[in-house]
Formats: C-alpha cells, sequence, structure tokens
C-alpha cells in the first residue's frame, strides 16, 4: 500500500517572501525516504477561512496531510482550532501540557509564561501528541476517515526535531515495508555523461530505483529500495551500488557522504595528515568550506588568499620571475602557491587554485573560466587545468573549490591527479 | 484595484525536496513590493494533470497566475504546454528565438544545441516574451480573461534576473499606481529592538509602509509608497527614511545596498584605499565575501587564513608571547593578527577575526561564541568584542564576517568601532 502526502505551510511569512518554505523540503526529504509519495506542497497565510480550504482539497487527494506552523499561542495561531473543525475532533485542554509550557519558560527562557500560552496546550481529542524539547508548543497526530493529519510546529528548528523524533516514527508505523536509501556522490562528471551511462539501467529498475540530481559540478544518484526488512533492502542494495560503481568508475567520491571536503577530512584524520590553502579565483572558498565543519582544525592549519600578485610573491614565496614570465593564472604560479602553502604552514600538502572568475579576462587574455589547481605533497607536485563552460562568477568559483579537495581526495587514495 | 497572485512552481525535485522554493520567496518579496497580495503558493511535480488542476483552482481565486520552472527541453518539462491547453492559446514556433538560443549553446557553451531544445522556441500565440540572457528558455505572459499567467523558468539564476527584468516591469504595467520601495538595512541591533523602536509607526502607517525582514544578525526595513508618480511617491517616503535614520541612528548602513561587503567595496574604492584578513574562526568567509562581487580586486589584496596558532606565528607575525599569555583567542591576539596582515600584504587596513565558534569551547575555557574582531589602520589599532548568544557554528561564523566589514565601514565613515 501506498501512501500519498501533502505539506501545508501556515504562515503569512512565507507569502509575504520573509522566509523560504525550508520545512516543506525538509518534510518531503523524510517522506521520500519513507517511499510516501508527494504530489503537492501548498503555502497559505494565517486565514481560517483560506486554511480551511486547503484542508478540504487536500483530503481529497492525499492520505496523509502535514501542517507546519499556527500553533504558537498568539490569536492568528488558528491551524488546530481550524484542522479540528474540518476533521470533526473538539479540542481538549491537557493541564500537564500547560504546566511543560509553564515549566519550559522558567528554566529555559528565565520567564513566567504568559497566560495565552495555555492555548498551547489544548489538543485533538483522542490524539497521538508530538512532544516539542527546543520550543513550547507540541504537535500532533490524529486519523479521521483513513487520513492522517500530522501538525508540526513553523520554526525550522523545531519542526526537524519533532520531525525526526515523532513524525517519522508515527509514519514508519503506517507501513509494513521499510524503505533504505544510498547516495553516491559524483565529481568529475556531468549529469548528461552519468545520465547516459545509466539511463537504460534506471528506466528498467523498478524496485531498487535509480535517481539523479544534480548541483552545480556534481552528481549525486540515489538508490532506494523497499523491502520487508531493512536487511533484505540493503541484500537487495548491494549489486545496484557496485553496478554503478563499475559503470562510473573513480569519479564517484563517497557513498552518503555530504561533500568533498567531508570526504578529504576524514581521508586526512585518517592518515594524520594536515593541509594548507592558497587561493586566488576562489577567494577564500576552500578554507571557508573545511572550516565549516567541525573537527577541521585536526587536518587544516590554515592558508593564504593571495589575491594580488604582490601577495603570491611576498607571503606564498611564487617567484617574481614565473609571475612575469608566465602570469598569475598559470600551471607554474598554481605549482608555486601550493609548495608555499605547503612550505609557509608547514602543512603536508598544499592545494591552491588560480584562475579567472571573471567578469573580465586577465590581462593577458586568459579565458574567464580557466583555472589551474596545484597540489604540493611530500612525493611531488601536481597541477590540473581546468576549463569551464559557464562565465557565472559564483559557479566558477565553487566548481574550483571542488575541484581543489577533488585534487587532494585522488592524491590519497591513489588515484590519477592531472 | 488590488491584484491577487498564486505562484506554482513546477517541478518534482521540489517534492522530493532536493531543493527549497526559494523561488517563490523571491517573487513573493517583488509582490509584495508591488503591493499585490498573494493568498497561495502551490508546488506540483512535472505531471501534466495535476499541474492543470492546479491552474483550474488558480484561476478562479486569483487574477495574476505566476509559474516557475518546466520550460526546459526535455519531454518532462510541461508547463507551457498544459497551460496553453487550459488558457485554450495555441503555441507558435518563433524562428528567431530557436537561432538564438542556437547561438547561445554556441558562444557561451561551446557545443551545438541540442535538437529538441528547439521546442523551447515555442511561445504561446499574441504572448509578451520575457528574454532569458542567463538561460535558454524564453519566459512569457499573457491575458486571458482577466487573467495575467507569467512563465518563468525554474534555475533560480535565471527564473531572478527574467523576475527583475521582465515580470516586475510587466505587472507594474498592470496597475495607475506606482510603488516605490526603499531598503534600510542595519547591523548591530537585534530585530526586536528595531521593532520596538517602530512598532508604533509601523502600526499606524498605512502608505508608505514599514515592514522589517530579519537575516541572522542583520535587519532589513523595507519603506513603500503608493502614488500616482514616482516622484510623488520619491517625496512621500523621504521624511519615512529620514525618521528612520535619525531613530535607529548609526546602525543603518545603507539604504538600498545589497550588503555589508559591497559597502565597504564602495568605501574604499572612493579612498582609493585596500584591505586585508587575517582570519581564525571565520576560516575564510571575509575573503570569500568581497572577493564573490566582481572588481573586489581593487581594494582586497589578500589575506591569510590562520586556522593554527602556528600560522598566526609564523605568516602573520603574531609574537608568540601573545599566543601563550592571553591565546589565540584574545584582544592582543585579534590586534596582532589585523597589524600582520596589513604588514605582510602592504594594505592600508588590515581586518581580523578569532574567536570559539564551536562545537566546544577552547582549550582556556573561552566560551563559545566570544570572537574578537582586530582593525589595523594607518591612525591606530582597535578591537571590538563580541558574544554571541547563538552556539551555532555557522551562524557565529557568518554574522562574525558581519562584524569584519562593520568595522571597516565604521573606520570609514568616522564612527566609532569598539
Amino acid at each position: 500500500m501506498s501512501h500519498t502526502a501533502e505539506i501545508i505551510a501556515v504562515g503569512t511569512e512565507l507569502l509575504l517572501g520573509n522566509i523560504a518554505n525550508t520545512n516543506a523540503q525538509d518534510i518531503s526529504q523524510a517522506l521520500s525516504g519513507l517511499g510516501i509519495n508527494v504530489y503537492y506542497h501548498t503555502v497559505v497565510g494565517d486565514n481560517p477561512q483560506r486554511l480551511r480550504d486547503c484542508l478540504e482539497t487536500a483530503r481529497k487527494r492525499a492520505d496523509i496531510i502535514i501542517t507546519t506552523g499556527g500553533l504558537g499561542p498568539t490569536y492568528d495561531d488558528l491551524t488546530k482550532q481550524t484542522i479540528c473543525a474540518v476533521f470533526g475532533r473538539p479540542l481538549e485542554l491537557h493541564p500537564d501540557v500547560v504546566e511543560e509550557i509553564r515549566a519550559f519558560y522558567e528554566s529555559a527562557l528565565h520567564v513566567p509564561m504568559p497566560e495565552n500560552n495555555a492555548r498551547q496546550g489544548e489538543l485533538p481529542v483522542g490524539c497521538v501528541m508530538f512532544d516539542n524539547p527546543v520550543g513550547t508548543a507540541p504537535g500532533c497526530a490524529f486519523e479521521e476517515g483513513g487520513v492522517h493529519i500530522l501538525m508540526l510546529p513553523g520554526p525550522p528548528n523545531e519542526m526537524r526535531t519533532m520531525l525526526r523524533r515523532c513524525a517519522v516514527p508515527y509514519l514508519r508505523g503506517l507501513s509494513r515495508e521499510t524503505i533504505v536509501s544510498h547516495d553516491i556522490m559524483v565529481f568529475g562528471m556531468g549529469e548528461s555523461s552519468v545520465d547516459a551511462l545509466l539511463r537504460e539501467e534506471m528506466c528498467r529498475m523498478k524496485n531498487p530505483t535509480l535517481a539523479t540530481y544534480a548541483k552545480p559540478g556534481e552528481v549525486r544518484l540515489r538508490a532506494t529500495a523497499k523491502a520487508e526488512s531493512p536487511e533484505r533492502a540493503e541484500e537487495m542494495l548491494s549489486p545496484v551500488l557496485a553496478r554503478v560503481q563499475a559503470l562510473l568508475g573513480d569519479v564517484v567520491y563517497g557513498i552518503d557522504v555530504a561533500d568533498l571536503a567531508q570526504v578529504c577530512l576524514g581521508l586526512l584524520k585518517e592518515r594524520g595528515m594536515t593541509f594548507a590553502t592558497a587561493e586566488s579565483c576562489t577567494g577564500g572558498r576552500v578554507a571557508e568550506r573545511i572550516t565549516a565543519l567541525p573537527g577541521a582544525s585536526a587536518v587544516y592549519r590554515g592558508g593564504v588568499v593571495s589575491y594580488w600578485s604582490e601577495v603570491k610573491a611576498d607571503v606564498l614565496g611564487v617567484p617574481r620571475e614565473i609571475l612575469e614570465r608566465c602570469g598569475a593564472v598559470s600551471e607554474e604560479c598554481a605549482r608555486a602557491m601550493a609548495e608555499g602553502a605547503r612550505r609557509v604552514t608547514g602543512a603536508d600538502i598544499g592545494v591552491s587554485v588560480t584562475g579567472v572568475a571573471g567578469p573580465d579576462t586577465d590581462e593577458r587574455g586568459t579565458p574567464v573560466g580557466r583555472v589551474y589547481i596545484g597540489l604540493a605533497t611530500p612525493t611531488g607536485t601536481f597541477c590540473r587545468r581546468t576549463d569551464h563552460g559557464s562565465r557565472r562568477r559564483d559557479r566558477i568559483q565553487n566548481v574550483s573549490a571542488n575541484h581543489a579537495f577533488d585534487v587532494i581526495r585522488r592524491y590519497l587514495t591513489g588515484l590519477p591527479i592531472e
């Protein structure tokens, strides 16, 4: 039995464009992992009549309705009242919930609970309550006429916690099947090439399934199996993962990993090695990507953003002769920058990026999108030249940062680099 | 006459949770600036029957329908076909549009146009075409039975460009009123404090109106006036801007500017000055923010990401005595880092960031969220200490990068820094 869900976000702030509806994204990802189809997202303001219309429409086309928002204490928080009116369930006050909210105010917020917060202790008769450990509004779920209604809070951190701890287990209980997914991460092959290699396979497969998701310069392949047990699902997935890896080869940089920076952090930690950066056109993006990860200091010593040639020479020690003869955007300069980063920081590995991110070509007429990636290691220095199809500055910068991590990954795993 | 709009995003990737619906947010902001009400956002997959249902519902409750996505060349891009079927408009092929797409492929992407892209040259009879300077799919708009339908592409950068250049002017043409907005940008005062200072004013105002939009560590205030002419609208707005600036003071860092980095780029260019960075806990974010802007090389020489203490000492010349006595997260170290950045790069100004971004405290027990911002200038060295309420690593890093730009702005405009 396959379920169909609809996500209804309630909040005028979404219709004004103050925030993006990231809650719908988070819930959709979770539902996709549970094998539940999502056919619609809807956003509606804090308006009971329009919310009522949305609910009437949703109950006709979905058997799971998940709402976010409108559970707060103020007069315009009307989700519970409206849902109860549409589905014919009265609300009842839970004094113990009110006491919990009161305790949360006093211990976590250090202020007395405003009395209108007591409304948050009203819940539909016979519902399953969802605890809210990071806020005051509890969520809940009930079933009426074959439709399951789940109410989650609007603030994204509260929603995410309740989704993971309460809503996902509730929804898993609705199905006897298990869904298992694995993400195969690809860098160095475009979506259309991945597609061409796997299209026939993907079209033929019913269970497991295989789908591609592209983001600038990267492809994520998700393999998903439904089975009666997790063990059986893993058994079904294992030949698919092996087959994809065999077809795509070493452009697969990991399975179920977040990104290339995370992979490099793991590889460097395993080997007890450190690295340093020398960035020109990426202007700090490689450094920023690694330092976004908790624990980066175990492997990342630091780096230089050598935007001006003088900084390349004075701080990184790039020979002036190279800058004059070959220019700052050259293989020679990339190699000298990587070696400089390694030398001045004492790291095991130095990685460098120098190129033309645009909008204009450099003074030598090097085309926008030409970028050199240098890698200095205990066993020699390497260089990769890349030419980006796009002329978009942010895309060139972000994909180039990925190339920097890719050369580190390939070096540490013994793969060809250039 | 007040218009009501509905935004329909078409794309299975949204229902799978691969991306958030930022297009709906961007369009909602633009519509809010035009005084157009938005009552619903809908997301629907690449499925013609379900899209048709959404369009039938939308035409009953809105007089402006804006779709995003589904304008691409592949078999599952069905927005134009479905809209034309629902509204009874045939499609016609525009050979000149096909030639433009072919030229875009050859000049920007350096590959021949795949023949199925010719479908993108089909447009509804009698529509207004919207150019797509950053992609291949043109958008369009037409009116049928009192309802205006606008079709915009799905990729956010293409959508934003077309929204600004084509859709907003089209929508402005539907009204005889002119709407003018100005954004007042605030850093250094929280949303609740801004709100407390302006709430009474904001509630009382009908035209112009004033609204706050918060993002981490920043507040944007939008003042909007409706009038019979742009000149009249500006006349109405000018006392509001003056009053807000008088109430908020020097936390207002600009009007109609993108962000603090953009303001610093402008101020430094005007003064013919350059700056350099020394970053520890922000790990390259200050460098990344300035180098994201075209033309950054006029004012930004480069910097050092001194993640390890050894790099602070060896590359920036922070005295080892300071690192041992005061620690890396200290006013003394921030000052020495800023001076080091200035010295090693030869820039007029050096700015530094050192702090604890978490998740753990440093070895001296400095709390997560304590960050020092140093500023070395021709007229002396300054330091600002900040304590972030949040313990979120990305938030501490991003807000700290804003502080770095804020101290530069305040120095260059003669305001107190510390």
